[in-house]
């Protein structure tokens, strides 16, 4: 199934219901030359041990996390536990970043719902929330039925009505759904979508979309440290890395590494994170990566019920996993 | 991964943080009773062309379910939606169904949400809103770490919050995730978890839960008309069957067959409910399910985005499906 | 992908290459009529210590076999081990077991291989040593390429090529691959194809089988003990279970109350067959089917390397699942 | 299940049956130290239209190849339809590579069977017919059952009993199974296993084989082009590229380019070898791979059945992926 390369045809393809706001309203040429280049943490959100949002443990991880070199934060990504949250707490959250963040640094912000209406209007308060981008995660309930059009439609109708620029999030584990190349490449032409958060960490695919969205300025930013050095390989500009939380310095070492061709130092150093970086995502989940950051003295906690706390023979395999790298 | 088949064990297992309210309360005994046996319609909420809830195309659906033999009606389950609305919404179609539907009919609400807290919320309002029962779908966000023992967590810290009875819910389709064989089986002795609506369809599995749970007076549900007959005949009480919207009465009649025995004319019915029925679900999904209600006399119409409408092709589809198999 | 109802339709799009040698040859309106009621153990091949075949144990299996109400016995399914065997091997076990056979019991030998013209040729080798029909395995290595069109042009090939009625074998758990329903409803009308031994056990697709071939006289077998109630619900009509190489008799009974209506005890029946069988297919294979052999006194003994013997953890569940149902 | 890391442990667990023929009779330091780096193309096999193999295209194929820097070639791997031919070919198509191939090339044969002895008996005919090493591919009709140790248990015979140096063979798109790490990990240690072929393609796999075998000169070769310069990235010495059967000079080039750090033209190079890549393996397969060799001035031809020729609209998209990028 072919889409239309042309912005001009998929918007005929697309007009009816849809009002393409930017067009009258916003600089979207500004928008587009936004740069993600580098590497962001997707935050964990601290609780009470009520499992209320704890902003002060949030605001002393904020702090520690500003002195580290990373491009910005992003804020309800599936590490922030959103699902948990009600939309006021995600945008509390986000303003309360915000008002921490350094000026210099970018705040991308999820906001992405089953239903498009929702995601519009919750686009648009995470914008008001002082968000520069949104991170907007693939609907995936229905996901028999999240085809490239289906899809194409969504981002579009969001990103017509969203007043910063959006990046797609493609997240297979959790959604259970591969945002499909042609919607990539569709997507890729409109105005208001600067690029994708890929954590699917399929390389050829990662390397095919990057090629095949060449002409748009299109930026594509490793979902996870585990491929980090390969992303950089085949084109991607950057990182959202939950162990970014953990072992920031050295995730941002090792773009330093990758951008300035020491390629050897880079592999050494990207093999010692597969094995932390794995523990504290697809083996272990957020539990783990608020365990390590206790590890590495940020606020984790515990998270929000259903997930349940590390068990003592899942701890010890996390300690193991960041001792045998030589990380504690 | 063994869990305790006692109830006292589990309750030992779980009882941190967990505060059973049904203990001192409610007459659980009683609600243990409450006798599921028969076919409930998964009804489909309609909108109207701004999107919005359709209360007077709903209400006169309610008008015809209710001159169809079905035991009740689910309201919220995958087919009505609900990922698409607000909790208020949720809870106000709830209502709106209560003050349309007879007394001797079993109003079953799906109160399931991601986090424990939001699910306990939601299934307390949809009590207070009529419901005689919730429906509670398994969370699967962060799947990779929904194991047993959160999911028996959940469920049960949901049961003993609840004021009216649990009906555990499992839709791998859409969730990614089937609830495993010990989890129901700890979860069955809870006196306030009636049964199971199962979508998976794996038939062993249905034989096998009936069987691991025979002492529990625990009523499984067949969650789809595809597998009525076989569920029945392994031991399930009745049938959750979105294909009930549109053919209520021949799946009312099919379940009549099965329970009186009448298997060969059962047998000729359930093979020419297949094809409508995976038409309507796995193939086509809800946008079908309401173009088939709009053949059959009911109100369908659209659904919310990013759920499409039926292209003509699979329009054609739809129709090749129920056409021959003499349905139209 | 539709395929052509019609037989004459498939031959002109097949009509390239193929020879249709039973045109002329064979009373195949015979061989249509070959009735494969009833249940047959798909038997273990036992081996020495040194990993031959060991033609002793197997008679003294099959003098066991002989006084259980089987319709007959496959030869060379999965539980035969057969991809460890070479061609001469696995015509060899069908040769000694038909000097063994009754006449009056079919002998259905896999004859399966990945190309068609191995399969051709190993089929009138099996049709030569005796075989009442064959058993046909979807090919499987190139998965990605063996859609219907191919799968089509396979069978007809060994159909039109067989001296003995074909049996169709889809078993996904071994070759990753579901035979699709067109490809069945296209060769259901091959005069030379009697039909499907189904493993997959997703009983909405068997009874849709059943549905779609009813004008062609085609048999449905369930490939396992697990569904077998299940299956007869939904036009079955008999089935190939491992669980039948240790407990014969309780399968042919549960068949008996199944056709004869009594469905409580079958349902009683098959509910306790659930999980021994379970253990012998899905959860420990081969091995544990052998082990329990030796339990109810036959010989089962070791696999053929790389299948490893049970681990004493597996040995002991293998045991409870057959004690805690009353076997043991 | 963590594997010993000392070989010697690993001896004793796997003891029993094992005769570690290598340690008297065989120089393997000296096989440790076979050099794997760089390009091999699988090569495909040319069949008359009688479907024999055809010996005069085969020698045409390999007098082009012979002008193109790979570093040797496979021959029976997935590509060269291995499962298609008699144990009398696959040896005879070996002795036919090897009496045309330069002496400095590597020539590496395909030797995996289900069992463990018939792999054993192919791996020796094999050496004996001039196989420079063996490339043995993961048995997986029982793929339920083929977890660590029964895997480390058949590798291990193999290598002990083999004349030449073994190199695995993953590739889950055929297999349906991934060789596990710490399977891997422990056969690293086998001094007559030299590495691995990896065609899942999972990078931050690919990358923690290689940290995690860092000290045993383990040595990992990418199974497809698609993802080759990631691979490199992460530690890889060379790859097994079904596209080098097309455009082997572009493959080279691309080694080249990688090894000398000219990151930028080799980025270049490897996004306009994706589609191509992807168009005759996972796409379209085997026959598209045949097909576009006769673009390219070598002999491809049909396919042994069931494999299908292209349709004509598979012939279209296979050459728009060629077009597209520029080599059409």
């Amino acid at each position: 199934m072919l889409l239309s390369r042309s912005w001009r045809a998929v918007s005929v393809l697309l007009s009816e219901g849809l009002s393409p706001a930017w067009k009258q309203t916003r600089n979207h040429a500004a928008a587009a030359r936004l740069d993600l280049r580098g590497i962001y943490p997707p935050i964990a959100t601290p609780f009470t041990p009520q499992e209320d949002v704890d902003f002060q443990k949030l605001e002393e991880n904020l702090q520690k996390y500003a002195k580290i070199p990373f491009r910005g934060l992003v804020v309800q990504g599936s590490n922030g536990e959103y699902p948990f949250l009600t939309e006021e707490e995600r945008v509390e959250v986000v303003k309360a970043v915000r008002r921490s963040l350094p000026a210099d640094k970018l705040l991308m912000a999820g906001s992405g719902c089953e239903s498009t209406k929702a995601t519009i209007q919750l686009t648009q308060k995470m914008a008001a929330a002082g968000a520069d981008a949104v991170l907007v995660v693939t609907p995936c309930f229905y996901k028999g039925k999240m085809n490239s059009p289906a899809l194409v439609q969504h981002f579009t109708k969001v990103a017509d009505n969203s007043p910063v620029p959006v990046v797609l999030y493609s997240v297979p584990a959790n959604t259970g759904l591969e945002l499909p190349l042609d919607a990539v490449m569709g997507l890729s032409e409109h105005p208001n979508i600067l690029g994708l958060k890929d954590s699917g960490g399929d390389i050829t695919q990662i390397g095919l979309i990057v090629h095949k969205t060449k002409t748009q300025d299109f930026q594509v930013l490793a979902g996870s440290a585990g491929f980090l050095m390969a992303a950089y390989s085949v084109g991607a500009v950057g990182g959202v890395c939950a162990l970014a939380n953990v072992l920031g310095r050295e995730v941002c070492e090792l773009e330093h590494l990758c951008v300035s061709g020491r390629l050897e130092e880079a592999r050494a150093l990207q093999q010692r994170l597969i094995e932390p970086n794995a523990a504290v995502t697809r083996k272990l989940g957020v539990p783990a990566l608020k365990q390590a950051m206790e590890w590495f003295g940020f606020h984790g906690g515990a998270c929000r019920s259903p997930l349940q706390p590390l068990t003592e023979a899942e701890t010890q395999q996390l300690r193991r996993d960041f001792c045998s790298n030589g990380w504690l």
